[in-house]
């Protein structure tokens, strides 16, 4: 395996009807894997308009079992460019049992494992506590052909726990599938430090953790939300090293030297100097840590 | 009480003779009281130079008890000015047993209580392995006559769980006295990116934990390393409120709407949404999350 890993990030609009979303992220992997790359990542919930601005019980006819059509059509297109494929789904686990579901196809296509949304937003306009139920899988990486990939999935951008916990899984790179965008109400006012925070927020996890960090988002206005894109990668060091526009198709690529994690980790050995001797109460709602 | 809270943070620069530091922090303490702040933090150890550039048995003896001289000296012009004072200083606790201490004086003087530095680095010419035990006292905050403050120290900075846990224990403000520097040979190559991460991700703590963050540094050349100052104040939207420059004694002041914290958490809703059942792995130094 080599250290030398290029990253394709796809960036996309996401149109009302599903197949041609498929077509298109199919598309987009091939392209991305003819340019070079070696991991393509889809952003979050890719297949479908953002569907949780309303609570709608027919939205959940967009769900879909797991292994099963995009799982299978994402594994073809993987093992035919040979390349790495991080997708993200509406889940259908069950008869009323739906996760926001991440999936990662190796090179030669075998589904290598999900990683089940662990943090789930509710907010005007970004209700997914109605569909989706928090995961169970726990937090997770997946050794693949090119590298330990760890999946986190947009509200997971918020917690610094989902990317340590990643990371002390194994994880080399961080991807973040996400659909993250501006309400029109705010955008003027608090547009601009929206965005700035959910950067700052991901360079602070490769930081802190010693790993490369990349967000795929999706770009469009759907409704009354503009789905900001921006998607980019940055290195353990926290700097990004390739990042897209706010409004147009883009395909993000960046070479990363796997080497850098051990070379950055040397120099800041935060790993060497966690207190897990007194870090007992990150599992308490709230109130005093330990004594 | 009321929720609008003028806080200074004092840059200074340090120079060899411990008494000589001590009247400059208390001078500038003053200051900062006359033009109205109701909280004034000192830069980590800012009685001495950073001896922690060698591993020097004699250096020991610029340790002090606590409650001692220097948190005496700052109870006085905390009480003479009507304000909280969070001092650092290299606490003998017992014979061959130090720590790297932070103190809260109230603003009636009173000692509120200690933090002793939970994470300790270990670096090319930052041995401060030597010379601190790790702190016993954990994460905590308290409650002064201004608000309530979480007090962090330097090498904590780069540590998620430290500022979790302190503003889980009530903390409306983390402030870091800080004692943090270039090497000579490392600034050019590295010098820009290390203090952008350095600000980054104190900047995403205040993000993840919705509080307001600051970080007090000393300035100068000492030996080999330039200090950086750069101290500043950011919201509990990560925006950067005040910040130094990188070479000058100064004074940052800066007005926080302490209501601001639950604006901002209403809105960003992260405590809400933590997995606690899940974050078991934490307390483990490496390996898999919580199944």
């Amino acid at each position: 395996m080599s250290d030398l890993v290029r990253i394709g990030l796809v960036q996309m609009r996401c149109e009302v009807e599903p197949a041609r979303n498929l077509a298109a992220a199919l598309a987009a992997i091939e392209e991305t894997a003819a340019a070079g790359a070696h991991i393509v990542v889809l952003p979050e919930l890719f297949r479908s308009r953002y569907f949780c601005q309303s609570e709608d019980h027919a939205a959940f006819d967009l769900a879909e079992p797991v292994p099963g059509p995009t799982t299978e059509a994402l594994a073809a297109v993987a093992r035919k460019c040979g390349v790495v494929v991080v997708g993200s789904l509406f889940e259908r686990r069950a008869p009323g049992l739906y996760h926001n579901t991440a999936c990662v196809l190796d090179a030669d296509g075998t589904l290598l494992g999900l990683y089940r949304t662990m943090h789930i937003p509710d907010d005007p306009l970004y209700y997914e506590k109605f569909y989706f139920t928090p995961g169970d899988l726990g937090f997770r990486s997946f050794e693949t052909r090119f590298g330990r990939i760890g999946v986190l999935v947009c509200w997971d951008q918020w917690f610094p726990e989902a990317a340590r916990l990643t990371a002390l899984a194994g994880a080399q790179i961080l991807v973040y599938p996400t659909a993250i965008g501006w309400h029109e109400a705010e955008r003027e006012e608090f547009g601009v430090g929206q965005h700035a925070a959910w950067q700052t927020s991901q360079c602070a996890h490769a930081i802190a953790n010693g790993v490369f960090v990349c967000a795929a988002n999706r770009i469009g206005r759907e409704q009354t939300v503009d789905f900001w894109g921006a998607s980019f990668v940055c290195d353990p060091f926290g700097q990004v090293l390739e990042r897209a526009s706010h409004d147009r198709v883009e395909i993000v690529m960046a070479d990363l030297d796997l080497r850098r994690i051990e070379q950055v980790r040397r120099h800041w050995p935060f790993l060497r100097d966690r207190r897990i001797d007194a870090y007992a109460g990150v599992v308490q709602r709230f109130g005093d840590g330990p004594a």
